[in-house]
């Protein structure tokens, strides 16, 4: 396993989903960030189970625990751990079905890879609950890019291939505070909400799509020619359970298009260079250009299904039909939305200490 | 800048598009591996601008030389320093039009992060031309791939909007050696060529899709997770010059898909466990699962056009028109196939050292 | 700060001496290693302030915590988190001093890097209790050693000047076990502890040498040029706080030393070949060769003396005098000897890994 | 092999002794520092086999070849690519001698870890023409030092036995540049050019002690806990060939002090704080306090001997007596003078920009 991402602003994530915690170690961050659990814990509830039909039910408290690293209620310098504590958890089911592969999960791998030892309950370091650390970290890097101004918002812009239509940055801002679903666009969220309903009354999931974008973001991020802005922010997003794709700006719809559409060109407005479209995302040769940094994230459809599903058994080698019992999302995209803020605001503080933005010490 | 790319076998890039060369450092190769400058002139030959309407007329020979590391024939675990000269260079026409920032290239970021110091001809370490040394590199971890049976392919599957037929690995392998845009579909080849001469026509450009496939490879690459497979395979494609997205198996098309129709069943085929389908492109929880590794990679149009086009004189600061003249290819797609393939290459194989799969020694 | 080392098994450290806690973070451990808090305990165990005339009254527990990763009593392939709590704690003392630089700490350092927003108290990160979390991580690595017979055995060879005279590994094995200074020579350890008396009754504070050798190590540990055995010991071993001097073999007598004298000539003995002496300290190149790897490290003597000193206040920027009142271990050395078999483990776990010794699960 | 040093600037090393060149890539220098092929030229003659007694008679030229990275006589903020080609290679000899392990060479331990592919020819990369390279990048290292006023000097301070007295920094410059020993003590090198002497006449070698010292450099540097200035030195200084010890400010001598003679008292002088005393060279919980930083290496005499040594034949696998034939050194110590300069210039200067002191674009 490989759980450091970063290289001036590194994070070092463990626990497990059935374990006694899932925790995070943040180093290189500046000292003088003021900042307290409170903050942390806010962000955190984002991604707790929400009441709307999309979520699991498992009630956990997931209450932020601040272990190192803040003194006096500032950033020392020091590493910081982070960790929420396990508490509600029945991992009986797991023990009884472990032998069979659930589709779309990491069983079989996992098994292969770590020769049978790797904690197996609740999906172990492979279950979604370990974002929860990604999105403590999170909180620090954005505080960090606050201080050079930049913000992150990101949006459910699909589920179940219902379309969100594009929306402002305000309406983003308010929809991640308040739509069950993350999503800005309200006449999609109903269609969502009906599709997600429908799913789960036959036993099954959606996916969708998750837009991420950094506002104000500097010139001049990202290090090419192999830590090009793209590939460390792909890198970072792929670290999501489920996420099996990444695109920037236009994205794969540069497959259809030509370069005189797809050229960003070159405009001056209040002094400052711009471009007039945004079809890069924000970035030119791996670096950012100074426009929003736009990122999409393909979530596949939960894989724990209550559907029949066909399977292998591993210990006795033999074909089985299975059927995945307990509480699950019926759609993870809406949770997701706030872990696509933190890896993108981990990746984007990484870089802007990189390029000297952040001091060493936050005054 | 951050040149290097792997833990284990690590690659480093260095040299411009128009200076003395263009060459890569490949570190933590084994040693004992067969290899010679015929090897790696062969892979590279395949990234040279091609006698098809989709390339650039730019002559050069782009001779392999290998400076270090092998010795009487065989790798010696020393790194091996490979590069290739750059003989045919006219940079009078960078020069002249170097203050206006061509759209879609890097010559605005470039300019911010490094001062206005970089070397700006032809696009110095922004130039496709770089990953030459990629290719070379690729061959070598190929080659070390070969020892555990891995072979990787990769083929254009679609062009400006033209969308080639699936089609078999054998068939694929034919394409890459035969078919002038690497498109192992003779009649979505034909659409493709009449729309690049069309689009050249009219002095555009057009993108597309690559799709990559890793065969036979083991269970058990990758290291969540941060370093899963998706994820560290994404980096390493997105160095390539105009990749904007990447996706796995089923990719973006997981938005709109149910979990019972992308969940890959487990069944058992002559004693092995396979899934049925292979939606999730031979990676579950960031781990390859043993069936194939699908990646597919967008790819913009060359932004270099000759249309006029709107841009900024920076040392103006004011707007102004520009037509972008010289050679230049219609599509890059054809010739970023290889390169494709070498960066998957790349990252395989430092992940099948990773798990210890190739040893240090090869007898 | 820079809280992570090793790059195929890594320990990322995180807290401080008078926070919460103290813990690391082993990242890369194969799975199936049998393991348990008992085990790490009776390590920890030994770094605990003895009752000899050496050592601090501060009277910790020092209880181990396994928070993740291991699972059934084997680790898992997953990040375990070592942990101890910190329960006897007086901070009020560091309050009050605290714009008072202590000579030969890291007051004046931290304070100007961190802006004076580290934890202060007890020394914070710089403290050697710091290092309760290496010693943590060296069970795990001592425990993968043992898979490939490596055998890690360190101890006292000079305190306060009085050298030890050189002792066979059985004779230094008890030593580590029941001589309260680590000293396999008893004659050097009534002096020594008399002089530890002596000095601690004038307030003052004594250094020396530790010697760790690693018995059994494989050929071919080490990865020149510059992830050298020596270089990548030192590296590790300098994090030891107070540590100020490194050698391996013959070490600095090397300057005095004709090549004749210090060559160490190959024999085969029972068909191996070997070196009939180990000036080499079983390094040639910055890799093993076979022979017992042989590093002293240089410990200062401790800084916190209770005798008057010379210092500034650095709220007032005066000249000032300072005495250091509390609880203090006149010599550093017997504690430090855990740590240091410790560093070695760590790191040769580490570069056994990248060697290929020791697979991804151990059965 | 691992041959990348440095985080955020990295030097590559490649190149073997009788290859084709000795090269280095320079990662992460800042765009705009002025600099020539003259600059490294110079430097790069100070390694040069020198007219006096203690050097080879190898004739090579090593001349400075800039394949990247500069353009327009200023660094770019690309990988900077510089090498040596090698000209006067006889390598006839090492073939025939092959199997005979020289004494105190890495003769073994390559033929062990590579297999015996490794390119053993006047050592491969095991020998001391390497740190061609290091001195190279060393260069640029020093001008980016350069912009924050820090100063690196050494000189030998210890050959054969023999001490040079304390000398000051003034004195130690000149000696650099005129003493043929680069040591500042004319007394001691008149006894010293006489033991050479002698010692080459009875084809033995000579080992010594080289002092590092950085002037004016800024408090502050350093990464704790693991990334310690002295760590970070320390692993840098290893990868020079023959050193076996490294310590820092009073060193292995604090093993025979009491802590009120090894604690540096604080002063304030001019309104800066300071040490009266710097026993701790310069470093403070492994971040410098703004003394100057000293450290000392010590260099193992040559290997190469011309005396009868008993050794193995690795083919017979049976004893065997050797003589050493061809041009060596019979002390290395002051041609690894410009060497420790170079290492010490790379690591601070990595620190420095970790610190944030040097921007990323040089004006």
């Amino acid at each position: 396993m490989s759980n450091s991402l970063g290289k001036m602003f590194t994070v070092t994530s463990f626990g497990e989903s059935h374990g006694k915690c899932v925790g995070i170690v943040v180093d290189g961050c500046p000292a003088g960030l003021p900042i307290s659990e409170k903050d942390i814990q806010t962000e955190l509830d984002k991604r707790k189970p929400g009441k709307g039909v999309a979520s699991t039910k498992r009630a956990e408290e997931d209450k932020a625990d601040i272990l190192s690293g803040i003194f006096k209620g500032h950033t020392t310098g020091a590493p910081i751990c982070l960790l929420v504590w396990n508490n509600d958890i029945d991992s009986g089911a797991y023990e009884k079905t472990r032998a069979l592969l659930r589709p779309g999960h990491a069983d079989y791998t996992a098994f292969m890879k770590y020769g049978g030892f790797n904690d197996f309950r609740g999906g172990g370091r492979f279950s979604g609950r370990i974002t929860s650390g990604f999105v403590m970290a999170g909180v620090i890097a954005q505080k960090l890019l606050n201080v050079i101004g930049v913000e992150i918002i990101a949006h459910t812009v699909e589920i179940g291939g219902i379309k969100a239509r594009t929306k402002n940055p305000e309406e983003i801002r308010r929809a991640v505070e308040q739509n069950p679903l993350r999503c800005a666009d309200p006449q999609a969220t109903e269609k969502i909400l009906k599709a997600i309903k429908e799913a789960g009354g036959e036993g099954d999931s959606l996916g969708g799509i998750i837009e991420g974008i950094a506002l104000n973001a500097p010139i001049g991020l990202g290090e090419p020619v192999f830590d090009t802005l793209e590939g460390e922010l792909a890198k970072a997003l792929f670290a999501i359970p489920a996420v099996k794709g990444v695109e920037f700006g236009a994205g794969f719809a540069v497959a259809g298009k030509k370069g005189s559409e797809n050229n960003d060109p070159f405009i001056i407005k209040r002094g400052r260079i711009l471009t007039a479209t945004n079809n890069a995302g924000g970035i030119l040769g791996g670096i950012s250009n100074g426009m929003p940094i736009v990122v999409r994230v393909a979530v596949k459809p939960t894989p724990s299904i209550s559907q029949k599903q066909q399977s292998v058994n591993i210990d006795t080698m033999g074909n089985a039909e299975m059927k995945i019992t307990g509480r699950h999302d019926v759609c993870i995209v809406p949770r997701a939305v706030p872990v696509v803020s933190a890896m993108m605001a981990i990746t984007l503080c990484d870089h802007a200490i990189r390029a000297r933005l952040i001091p060493e010490v936050i005054k």
